[in-house]
């Protein structure tokens, strides 16, 4: 059933009022008709089963038949955080990983960055958010991934006091320490992990030695060298595959 | 360091001969020189390194200087079949689960391809070997993916005979049939994993008979709704979560 996003302000008494984009959507790309049901998630991940009520070019009003709470989100949130690459991989990162579950992103200027803050004119926020609000209708998620603003690698060692867990994709590093990515995330019980993957060229030693001091784990994730864009997904999945089975079973 | 996939027979004595494509990228594209170090994989999956020895235009000339044994593979086999769809999304696929491990990929025609089998003019095999070529060297893979010949269903559940778990992933039955796609992983030792993704529109529920009739088990992958073309790396991330990590810690 089709997934459409609202605002918690969007909804009055058992009414949901959509206008904008979505309104175009259901009345000229759905071409859907009173009567028809689809689903509304608010901005506290609820979902709503509503009939169109009524509609014009500029409003449909939709009917609450039914609140529901069946939940999609994984049991942590997870902050992807990624060294500033080429754009079009970036935005494939975004579609892919907000697919996969997570919360959060944000793109981080490293030392081996290719592309650097002060030279990008025109970072495309707005299209980045509409690449998350398509995957997350069609993943049937119930949030949105949040896209923080590009950021300085001094500002992102900042954040890492907000969360239980802080890993970086590190893989020569991983191996030499031996640290077991799996049997970090196994034993995990806590609500938050951020986790960072370097850009093409990986993470400098300077930046090595930081993330250490800020109290980041290196870890690797398998024998392979996995290109900087497939690293995410491969975090994004193990952390479903550990975390999202055991009550299924 | 760079590597190169050899055939046995470019071996001879302590000398590796290296003609065509890979004596082009050495030359031109690398422009190396004599006594600079690549690494040579022959077709067993043996690492050699090696130094330039003598070149020209035609031929680069290698001389062993230490046969390795490093293992960069996935422990077992897997075989990923998908069901045919658009060909750019089958080259992403053949891209990323070759940096994964995968050993063999299969496109099938399935119910629901909007991709037919009589309707392909051109199959770009020689495109898609290219692609795990360089897939394989970037990953620092000891073996090629193999492609095989896209194939109809009927074919396709022939070779279940072959392995030692088949899989299917299909997330509305798989939840239904509460079948934990990481108990069966987790407690899996055998050799040999197919697995096989459904095309854009799904699998059909004739298509879920049969594969139920041949052996396949059905799994979910998570709660949320993959892509087809996410699907495939989701799985194959699992599977090096489940058993590449085990003697690392």
């Amino acid at each position: 059933m089709q997934r459409y996003f609202i605002k918690n302000t969007d909804i009055f008494e058992n009414k949901i009022f959509i206008q904008g984009n979505d309104c175009h959507h259901i009345t000229n790309v759905m071409r859907m008709s009173l009567g028809d049901v689809v689903i509304a998630i608010d901005e506290e991940g609820f979902l709503y089963q509503a009939t169109i009520h009524a509609m014009n070019k500029n409003q449909v009003t939709l009917k609450i038949l039914e609140k529901k709470t069946d939940n999609r989100e994984l049991p942590c949130k997870v902050t992807m955080a990624m060294g500033l690459t080429k754009m079009q991989k970036l935005e494939e990162v975004i579609r892919r990983i907000t697919e996969l579950g997570a919360s959060q992103f944000i793109g981080v200027e490293m030392k081996y960055s290719i592309i650097r803050l002060n030279k990008i004119n025109d970072i495309k926020y707005d299209r980045w958010k509409t690449i998350v609000k398509e995957a997350s209708e069609q993943s049937e998620r119930n949030q949105l991934m949040n896209i923080l603003p590009l950021t300085t690698f001094s500002s992102f060692l900042l954040l890492s006091k907000n969360y239980d867990l802080c890993l970086y994709a590190y893989e020569e590093f991983g191996k030499q320490k031996n640290i077991d990515f799996k049997q970090l995330l196994d034993q995990f019980n806590g609500k938050s992990i951020l986790v960072l993957v370097g850009p093409e060229g990986g993470i400098s030693p300077e930046e090595v030695n930081l993330l250490d001091h800020h109290g980041f784990k290196a870890i690797g994730l398998g024998p392979r060298i996995l290109r900087c864009e497939t690293a995410p997904l491969y975090i994004m999945s193990a952390i479903s595959y550990s975390k999202e089975f055991f009550n299924e079973g």
